[in-house]
C-alpha cells in the first residue's frame, strides 16, 4: 500500500491538455466495439458517432473475436450480460488482449445482490480492462468494499468511493474512473485527476453511464503511449462534463436534455476539427 | 358471474385522489425491476426516471431471483420473450411472489396467432400478477375471448374489451387496465375508472404503452396497501394522460412529442413535490 | 452478363411516380415484421410509425412462423443475429416465402472480418429476397467482391458498389438498393434508379440505415405486383431522403437531426393521404 504521492489535478474541457485525445477521436474516426445492453445500446451507439468515433456493437456469431481484435478499442458493460454470455466477452477480451486492443470494463450493478453475476464480473476484471468505469457503490464492490448497489443505481458518494477506486487501481493495474457529483479518474500510480461540472439530469438518462464507457474506449483507441491514457479518460470525462452543461440551459426535461447533450458532443467534437 | 355494482368513476391527473401514489413516487425513488423487450426498453428506463423511480431492467445472470425479490415492485412484458425466457421471467415472478413484491403482467400480442407465445403468457397470468395491463385486443384474447390482435396493435375497441377486462378481473383477482380512447381501470370486486384524456399520437411512440407497465409497477411500490391499488393505477394512467395532452401542443410529429411526453412526465412529477 | 440496357432514371420525393407507393402505406397500415437489431429496433418501430405502418419486432417463441406469414412485409436484418438466431430468421423467411409475403435482406457489416457471421448472411441470401439493402461495403462484399467494411460502416463509395450491385441483382433476382452519398436502386433486369439528396447526418444516427430495410418493407406489402417493386423500393429511398432534408435545417445536432427526420417522415405521410 503506497500513499498516494500526487496532488489531485483539476481538468476542464478548456483545459489546455484536454483536446489533444478529444480531436484525434475526431481526426481518425476509430472503430470501437462494444458489448453492451440493449437499454444504452442506441444511445452508446450515437454518442460514439457524435463525437467521431465508428461504433459496432453486439456478439453476433464471430463478431466478438473478429471485432475485438480489429478494434481499435473495446468496451465490456457488465450488464451488456441480458443479451450476450460469457463466453461472448470473455471472447472479444482475449482477442483484444493478444491483439493489443486496450478494453473499458464497466462493472453495472455490482454489488447489488446478484453473486453470480458479480463473479463473471471478477473474473472479467483479472482480464487487465486498461480502464474500469462505473459509479461509487460498483467501484467500491469491486474494490472488495461493502456491496451498496441498489439495481444499476448507487447508494455512494464519490467521496466515499476515491480510497477503494485508488486501491482498486493499484491492485489491477487500470485506471479507474469513478461517475459522480464530480467524476475522479485514478491512475495505479496514484495520480488523480478530479473533473467537476457536468449536470444531475445526466443520471435522468437511461445508459448515459454507459455510453461513457464506449466513448472512453475510443479515446483509448487514439492514444497509443500508455502514459497518456490517463489524460485522455479525464478528457473524455470533461467532455462529457461540458456538453451537459451546455444542454441544460435549453433543456425542458431529461429528454430534451438527452437530445441536447448528444448535439453538443457533436458540436464540441467539430469544433476540435478547428 | 356478479353483476357490477359500482358506477364508473373518472379520474383526471387534477382530481385530488391522483395525487399521493404519484407524489410517493417522487419521495421514496423506488426500485422497480422489468422483464421487458428491447424495443421499448429505452423508453421505459426513461419513463421511470422521469416520474423518480429506479428502473433496472433485464435478465442477468442472477438478477430475475435477486432483483425480483429487491424491487419495489417488478414488471413483466411478454415481448419481453425475445430477449429473455420464460424461465427469466417465472424466476423473477416467483421470487416477487415470495417477497410479497406486487407484480404486473404486459401481455403484449396476446391473441395475435403465435400459440406457443399465448401459452406463456397464460401460465405467467396463473401467477397471481396484481395488475393485468394491455391494450383491448390483448385483454380480450386473455380473458378467453376472440384473438383479433395483429402483431402488437389492438383491432377491437376499448368499449368492446370492457366485458372481457372485468371478468378476467374477477377471475384473475388481478386490477386489469386496458388502454384506449379512453382507458379503464377495473378491479376484481366491480369497481371501474374511467381515464379519458391522453392523445393518438402515444400509438406512434413504439414502446409508450410497455414503458406504462412499468410506471405501474413503481405505482405498486409505493402503494403498500392492496384496497389503495386501483386509485394508484388509475393515477398513473392519469399522469400518463396529462404528460401526453402536455405534449401533443408543441410537438411537431412523433418523435418530438416523445421527447416531450417524457419532459411532461419530469415536470408533473418535479411539480408533485411541492 | 446482360449489358446494362437503360438509362438510370432519377427520383425525388416530387416525382410524379413516387406517391402512389407511399399513400398506399399510409391507407393500409401494413403488418410489418422485423428480425432486427436491438440497436436499432426503436427507431425502426418509430421510423415505420411515422410512415403509417404497423411493426412487430424480435423472435418471440412462435413469433417468425407465424407473424413471417401474417405480415404484408418482412425484414430481416444480419446485425440481428446479436439478438436472434439463424434459426428464427430462417423460420420468419421460410414462413414469408410460403405464404407469399416478399421480404428485405439487409447484410449489415458483410465482409467485415467475421467469416461465420457471413457464411450466415449468404444462406439467407440465398432464400429468395425480394430486395437486398446495405451500404456499398455490404454489397460489395455480397456480391463476391473485397471485403471492406469496417464493423457496420463502410469504407467505399456507392459509385465502386454499382457494378457489384448490379451483378448481385442478376444473379440473386433481387431488386439491389445501395444507400451512399447518392442511392442507386437496381432491378434484376437493368433497370436503375438513383435517388439524390438526404443529408450526411443520417450516417450519425445509429440505425437509421437498418429503418430504411422496414420502410422497404412496408412498401413491398402494399405493392401487390412485383414489376412495380422497383419503383416502390426508390419512392421509400425518396421519402427518407426528403425527410433528412427537410430535418437538417433546424437540426442542432444528430440527436435533434433524428427526432426531426422521424417527425418530418410524419408530416410527409400526412401530406399523402390528402
Amino acid at each position: 500500500m503506497h500513499p498516494v504521492t500526487y496532488a489531485p489535478r483539476r481538468m476542464q474541457h478548456d483545459s489546455p491538455d484536454c483536446g489533444p485525445a478529444l480531436r484525434r477521436i475526431r481526426a481518425h474516426a476509430p472503430f470501437v466495439y462494444g458489448l453492451t445492453n440493449y437499454v444504452a445500446a442506441a444511445l452508446s451507439a450515437n454518442v460514439l458517432l457524435a463525437a467521431g468515433a465508428a461504433p459496432a456493437i453486439g456478439a453476433a456469431p464471430g463478431w466478438p473475436a473478429a471485432f475485438g481484435a480489429q478494434a481499435g478499442g473495446l468496451w465490456v458493460n457488465a450488464a451488456g450480460l441480458i443479451n450476450a454470455t460469457e463466453h461472448d466477452m470473455l471472447a472479444a477480451i482475449d482477442a483484444a488482449n493478444t491483439a493489443g486492443v486496450p478494453w473499458v470494463l464497466d462493472p453495472v450493478a455490482m454489488g447489488a445482490g446478484a453473486a453470480d453475476y458479480d463473479a463473471i464480473i471478477r473474473r472479467m476484471a483479472a482480464c487487465r480492462p486498461a480502464v474500469i468505469r462505473g459509479n461509487a457503490s460498483e467501484i467500491m464492490a469491486l474494490a472488495g468494499g461493502a456491496a451498496t448497489a441498489r439495481g444499476v443505481e448507487t447508494t455512494a458518494s464519490i467521496t466515499q468511493a476515491v480510497p477503494s477506486g485508488q486501491a482498486l487501481a493499484r491492485s489491477s493495474g487500470a485506471i479507474v474512473a469513478i461517475s459522480g457529483a464530480e467524476d475522479h479518474v485514478l491512475s495505479p500510480d496514484g495520480r488523480q485527476i478530479i473533473i467537476p461540472g457536468g449536470h444531475r439530469w445526466l443520471t435522468a438518462v437511461t445508459g448515459a453511464g454507459c455510453a461513457l464507457g464506449g466513448l472512453i474506449a475510443a479515446g483509448l483507441a487514439v492514444t497509443p503511449h500508455p502514459g497518456e491514457r490517463l489524460t485522455t479518460v479525464a478528457a473524455v470525462h470533461a467532455l462529457y462534463a461540458r456538453a451537459a452543461e451546455m444542454a441544460a440551459g435549453p433543456a425542458q426535461g431529461p429528454a430534451s436534455f438527452a437530445t441536447g447533450f448528444v448535439d453538443a458532443l457533436a458540436q464540441l467534437q467539430a469544433r476540435a476539427d478547428d
